[in-house]
This record gives C-alpha cells, structure tokens and sequence, in this order.
C-alpha cells in the first residue's frame, strides 16, 4: 500500500512552492520509512524547483539535506530500527555494481545514480520526490546513521553542503601539515572551512566581500584574502595544496591559479558549466597544476563524514525556518542572505 | 679562458638561422664540458627563434636535445670523465634549494630554473647557448649519462619529447593494467606511445589524420580512434585513466573529457595559452575528473628515464639532418613532415 504524503511542490518554473499531497510507493522488503524531521535548504533545491537546468519533472518536492526518525523498516532491513535518528542525502540508489558503485563511489555509478527527488525510482519507474515533505522511504543502503549528540536541525546541511567538501579534502589527502584554501563563504564554504581545520589544516578563505573576517575566523579560517586585492592575492602565491572552489555561478578562477603550490590542485564543487574567461593552460603546465572537479560523496565517505562530525563536534551553521517560509527563503538565499543555511523544521507542515 | 664556439642562431624573428660564433664561459671548478654530437629539432626552438613567444634575447642559439662527449672536467667534477657519452637537456641549472629543488623537481624551481638557451646564467648573467652548436659547458648536476647501447642520434630527443612524456606516465602512476590514451601523433606523441607501452599500459591514440594507423600501432598504440568520429569517441567513453595531449597549439580538450574514467586526469604538455573553446567543468564535477599540465621532468627523473630506455632499448624514430638544412627542418617541422623528429649531426657544422 503507497503512503500518502503531504510535502511542498513547485508545479512548474513559475510557480512558488506550495502544499502538495501525494504517494511514497509501497516500502519494500529492504526499504525504511523515514518520518522526516528537519531538511537542509541547497541551492540546487532553488535552480530544479525553477527549472534552471531544463530538466525538471513536475511536481517536484525539493529536499536532499535529510534528518529524521525511522518509522518502520522492512522485513530484510538489518542495520535499522525503528526510532533511530537517521538521515538521507542526495542519492537513494545507484546501480549497486559498476566499478564506481564497488569501489562505494555510488554518486560516480556508470548509470548515474537515483536522485533524491527529481528522478525515477530504478525499480518501478515512480518518480521521487525529496526531503520538503512528511516522510521518505529509501532503501536501507541509502539511508545513514546520524551519531548521538549532534544537534539534529544542525546536522541536516551536512548531507550535502558538508558531503561536498569533506569529498575532496579526503580525496586529496588533507590533513596536518596541508595548506587549503576555500572560494566562497556560503552554505558550502562555511563547511569547508570547519572540515579542512578540524582534520588539522592550515586553512584560507577567498571572499571578495571585506567584513567576514570575524565570521570566517571563528568558523575556522587562519586567514582570509581579498580576492580584489592583487597585494593580498600576491602575497600567498604559490602556497596552497588544495583550494576548494564552492562559487556556484561562472567566475573567473585563473587569479586562484598562482595560488597553488607545484602540484596543488583547485577543485570545482559549486559550478557546473563553461570556464569563462577562458582558463590559461600556462601556470597549469609550468608547475604542474591541476584544475579539477568533484561531486558530492559516496555512501560510506558520507557515513565517514557524520561520525568525523560526531566526535568533533562539528554541524553547520543554520537558520531554522518554517516551511511556510520557504519562497522567502529562496529570495534570501539568492542574495546569499543567510548564515549559513536554512534548514526547515519540518513540524511546521502539521501547522 | 673563454671558449670559443661555433653555432646557429637567429639574429632576430625574422631571420634565418645562420653560423654565428660566440664564447661559452670559462669552465668552473663543477663544470663539464661537452662536445655536442647531436642536438634535436624542437618545436619551441622554431617558437624562440621567431620570438613567438615574445621573450627571446637574441642573437638565439637553440637546441635543448642535446648529445654529446665530454672533453674535460672541473677539478670537483666527480660522475664524468672525459670520453664519456653524457646528455643534457632542457635546464642547465637551478636555485637547487627551493623545495622543488629539494623533491628533484628542478622544472618546477620557485625561481624558475636556467634554461639552456634563451637565459641568463645565475651566477655570471651571461646569456645561455642551447645546443646547434660544437660545445657546451654545463655544471656538473645538469649533465646525464647516456646508457651504452642506445643510438646517440636517436637518444636526443629523448631529452625533450621523451622526458615531457615520462614524468606525467610516472607521476599520475602508469603501470600494468593502465589505460592510456595520447592526443596527437608528433614528437611527443610518438614518445608517448613508446614510453606508455613499455610500462605495460593499454595504449589508444587520438588522432585527427586517417592513415596513421600502422605507424601508430608500430609505435605501441593497441588501438587508434579517430577524434573527428564520434561514433569511435563513443565507443571509448569512460575509458582512460590519462590523456596525455600532446597538442602544441590551442585545440578543444572538452571531445576527449567524457573518454576519461571517473578519476581520470587529462594533461596538457604541449598547449601554454588559454583553453578556447571554454573548457566546460560538468564532466569534472560529474566525475571528479581533472585537467592537469605537466613541464619536462626533473634531473633524476631524466636519468631515470634514460636508464629506461636503455634497458628497454627505446629511442626515438628520427631524421638526421645537417645543420645547413636546419631552417627546411624549421618549415617541414610547421607542416608535421617529420618521423618524428629531426636531429641534427653536428659534425656537420665543421663542412
């Protein structure tokens, strides 16, 4: 029997998001129903509900930043049971055996991997709908323990915003000794900067925005550097390992560059799209450079990721709103209005 | 005493290469000095003989492919001896205590390393003569061995093409079980080929000339695709490990992306200069793939390649050619006329 829900739905690129009533298909031997409790606010939620990337099925129930309280679970469940606090990120499947999928790098499957909301279900075809919504039924393998003690609406953006940086501060090996920089304070960068300092790094923010020093400190930063300023940007040429870049729209990263140490890579998180103006291969070659990109994170790396927050402590920055609030919230976060991400708390649907 | 050497240079962008006699420093105490036997043709000799580059002092003599014999050494010269087959390539010196200099990354030097023409000597501001001419004085830690056995006019390039081709197969860790596809079928190319066959990798090359296929596969290539066919692009989706682009001039990288396997990196050792069309970073992002550059190899790493190629028997395929013949070489070089580089025999110079 299909579950019937009551979530907030965009029916089409012009229309806010407002109630919607509609049905979580019939959890399955493997699958656990999630009661949701708070949902994490990513921009991405904004650009599929207004259909920025043309590929949006409507209705579509945004929500991939997931934390809650399991329900019931299916006969085959094991790792679960009912009333655990447990979380769902962007993904609720993946094809379980390519290469990527093997190796636990489900969000690089050869098939692409189901999508928490804005996809089809790889089984019966129905669509999923995300996290603004009552309850979520995943399959077991998709769904995550969130470690005792972490603030729960808290811990939400790390299903995504913290997914996405912890991923390539492991991938490229940061730890002690290891000098990052991150592009951008916002929802992203504030969980770069906590991630890259709690695993022992000498950490940098970029902003072209003066008056966030204190934040950015506080968060984690050593040092922050006017990316307007050619002084302050010559000043650590040369110098970083790894710079992670969490600027969602086109920008210019060719001043990032000379940054890097020979060797150093710069990691895209947030853009996805044409490199304009036009990166310069010179610095690249001339040292040995590398201008990467990286997506979100694999199952266990995100499992990795809630119990590295667990035993540091470590949740975002959020904005606890209510989900009647959430087209302000949308226009508050496209001026990047918010410190430093909204999270929904999801008993406010019963209101 | 200064030496007295004959060479070629350019007097100027506009001019030919012609005999020009000039003095090479008197030899210091950690010197050697060779007589040059053979020196490769090199693309970037044509780009600083026509000042392409806009940075060329001249008058220019060119050649950083350089093999010869040593005729005598400083008193604290202590790996050669006179008679001896030795080499030198790209650099003739460096700070030698940065922390690249340290790693045995010379080519990456923070004060950038002297090259061996188009410079300045750091110690006595002398300009640098590279190796289209009879003799070279080089401190001793720039000079290299040449194994006994392999071909001395073949052995040149392996200075140039062949170590700007090795040190990316071993520092992204190109083995057995590799796969390996390199852009391009010229110089470094050809190199490419050998070099990644010889390490046991799966070999493809991208190429945009039909006809090249028994060469090619001659070479080390297991299979050839031709990029302007999208059908055979398809086919090797997701495939590659490294691209080596070996690609001199400005050139759309985005067709050969999607061929990298998730993870895989493409890199640019033959294009410095903006990457037009714009380089779009969705496939990055999508699957944490990276666009790296990479510059010659350091002076360990050359030797080590060398040892390689003499336990491998591997040189290059050249045409050895007179220095009287060197600007025709320059114009059949611009039109890829060449299998696959020209060497000149120095012994030429004395006609």
């Amino acid at each position: 029997m299909t579950l019937k829900v009551l979530g907030y739905a965009a029916q089409s690129a012009t229309d806010a998001l407002a109630p919607y009533r509609f049905e979580r298909r019939e959890p399955r031997a493997d699958d656990v129903v999630i009661e949701i409790l708070y949902c994490g606010v990513c921009h991405s939620d904004l650009h599929n509900a207004r259909n920025d990337w043309n590929n949006t099925l409507y209705p579509v129930v945004p929500g991939h930043e997931i934390v809650g309280r399991v329900l019931s679970v299916g006969p085959q469940v094991t790792r679960f049971q009912a009333g655990d606090h447990v979380a769902v990120g962007c993904m609720v499947d993946s094809c379980q055996h390519c290469a990527a999928c093997e190796r636990g790098q489900e969000q690089y499957c050869v098939e692409f991997p189901t999508v928490t909301y804005n996809a089809l279900d790889r089984h019966d075809q129905r669509p999923t709908y995300g996290g603004y919504s009552e309850q979520i039924v995943v399959t077991e393998q998709f769904v995550l323990k969130v470690p005792a003690g972490l603030d729960l609406p808290a811990s939400a953006p790390l299903l995504c915003a913290g997914i996405t940086t912890w991923s390539p501060l492991r991938h490229w090996k940061v730890g002690k000794g290891s000098k990052v920089a991150v592009v951008g304070l916002g929802g992203l960068g504030h969980m770069a900067l906590k991630l890259a300092k709690a695993l022992g790094a000498d950490v940098t923010l970029f902003t072209r925005s003066p008056g966030k020093e204190q934040d950015a400190r506080r968060l984690g930063a050593d040092r922050i550097v006017l990316s307007t300023d050619a002084q302050q940007m010559a000043a650590v040429g040369g110098q970083f390992d790894l710079i992670v870049d969490t600027v969602p729209y086109v920008h210019d990263v060719n001043p990032y560059v000379p940054t890097l140490a020979v060797g150093g890579t710069l990691v895209l998180v947030g853009y996805l799209g044409e490199l304009e103006p036009a990166l310069d291969t010179s610095p690249l070659v001339l040292q040995r450079k590398s201008v990467a990109g990286s997506l979100i994170g694999g199952i266990a790396e995100t499992q990795e990721l809630l119990d590295f927050c667990g035993a540091h402590g470590i949740t975002s920055d959020v904005e606890v709103i209510r989900i009647q609030d959430i087209n302000a919230a949308f226009e508050r976060m496209l001026n990047s209005d918010v410190k430093y991400r909204f999270v929904i708390d999801m008993a406010s649907l019963q209101a």
